[in-house]
């Protein structure tokens, strides 16, 4: 096929927000990439690297409650916190001890979750985060298909963050001519992101979600969050469990 | 009151869709903008420049039938085009010669008017264009409310053209230290506007609307609409008709 053809380009869009992602959402075959930089995909990508076996996103605090009823790990984030009676929140350094390796886990966060669940009719579901962000990348390249770079941004509302990681995708995928058919909001956030990426961290000193992280003095966290390609690892959806792809 | 009490800065949000509307807008008591860059808002300037005495606009083609059918002059567009049977589109160039002068007109649009039915609930509606940037800042600092600029976007979509307009009220209204409550949206709108100012066309070369309209030859169209600062007129919505403000 002629590079000219653009039935043989991949659309490559950034939805920033939940509530747009019926809009986006008009093929299933496509590979939709879940982005909740601060801090669920980020969380999700740290414990497959630290040997879990499987994390089970669930939307609501009561499937949540479900699932700690039949002895399983749960972790529960809520504003950021986490929610009292279960065993962990959304923070990236809960798996770095390994003491959940060799286990399935079920996660709930406010964005990150509901996000996997508005996906999971994709063919392909990525788990991305600055921590794989290459590997996120060299995978979407071998899949060849359209891709929706789907922003869990903070109770349906735009954030920087998401935004951000999508726009890094953006830019590495844009080298490989296949990608060339970037939309209008892919375009916004390569062009954030090449403004921010030297100083990712100094960037979102003014974004909502870093002030909502610091004044929990979460910045080890944020600092995980924002350290690009600490893993090799892809977590994928698969029948309804995120493992490694 | 001081500047540091967050209670006296007023907010600055830019929703990107009309899907989004509902999440952005959660007090009545706010000034919403209007922006439909290509080209409903810029048209809406143009005719109130040109002497019509009021735009009435409507959501569907239905409704502007039923104007039609009163004897009002009715515009309609659909997929950048005139909807057949209607008197004019959105073209900014068509309220030039004058001859709407003196008159109320109709108008439904792609995105832009049902963008104004969406947002009629709110105590101040303003039609902001590129055409009349620096009164639409001035008008808005006078009101000293939060702000939500609205992009039309296009059929539910984030779109280059509205977002950068909307940087661009950010970029003036940042300067007041009263409009210093930036949102992540309103931060990266600004910093896109930031990157295009100096070259707004060649920043939207790529962008899906400027091809479409390219297309059907609108290139006139398409500069007209990028002309900062041609009107010092702030059109706002007053009992259902929008009216020189």
């Amino acid at each position: 096929m002629s590079e000219e053809s653009s039935g043989s380009k991949r659309k490559v869009e950034v939805c920033f927000s939940p509530a747009l992602f019926p809009v986006y959402f008009q093929d299933k075959n496509c590979a939709v990439v879940v982005i909740d930089v601060f801090r669920a995909t980020s969380a999700i990508c740290s414990a497959i690297d630290n040997g879990v076996t499987g994390v089970i996103p669930v939307a609501t605090i009561d499937e949540a409650y479900e699932y700690k009823e039949k002895g399983f790990l749960v972790g529960a984030e809520r504003q950021a916190e986490v929610v009292e009676g279960f065993d962990f929140g959304n923070s990236p350094i809960t798996f770095k001890s390994g003491k959940f390796s060799g286990q399935d886990i079920v996660l709930t966060t406010t964005n990150g979750t509901k996000a996997v669940e508005l996906a999971k009719e994709a063919s392909n579901v990525v788990i991305g985060s600055f921590a794989n962000l290459d590997a996120v990348c060299k995978y979407l390249e071998r899949l060849d298909k359209d891709v929706i770079l789907f922003c869990a941004g903070w109770k349906d509302r735009f954030n920087l963050e998401d935004t951000l990681f999508a726009g890094a995708v953006v830019e590495k995928l844009a080298e490989n001519l296949r990608f060339a058919d970037l939309q209008d909001s892919a375009i916004a956030s390569k062009d954030l992101y090449l403004k921010a990426k030297d100083d990712l961290f100094g960037f979102l000193s003014e974004s909502s979600h870093r002030k909502r992280l610091s004044k929990l003095n979460l910045e080890e966290d944020i600092l995980y969050c924002l350290k690009l390609n600490q893993s090799k690892n892809v977590p994928v959806l698969l029948n309804g469990k995120i493992v490694k792809g």
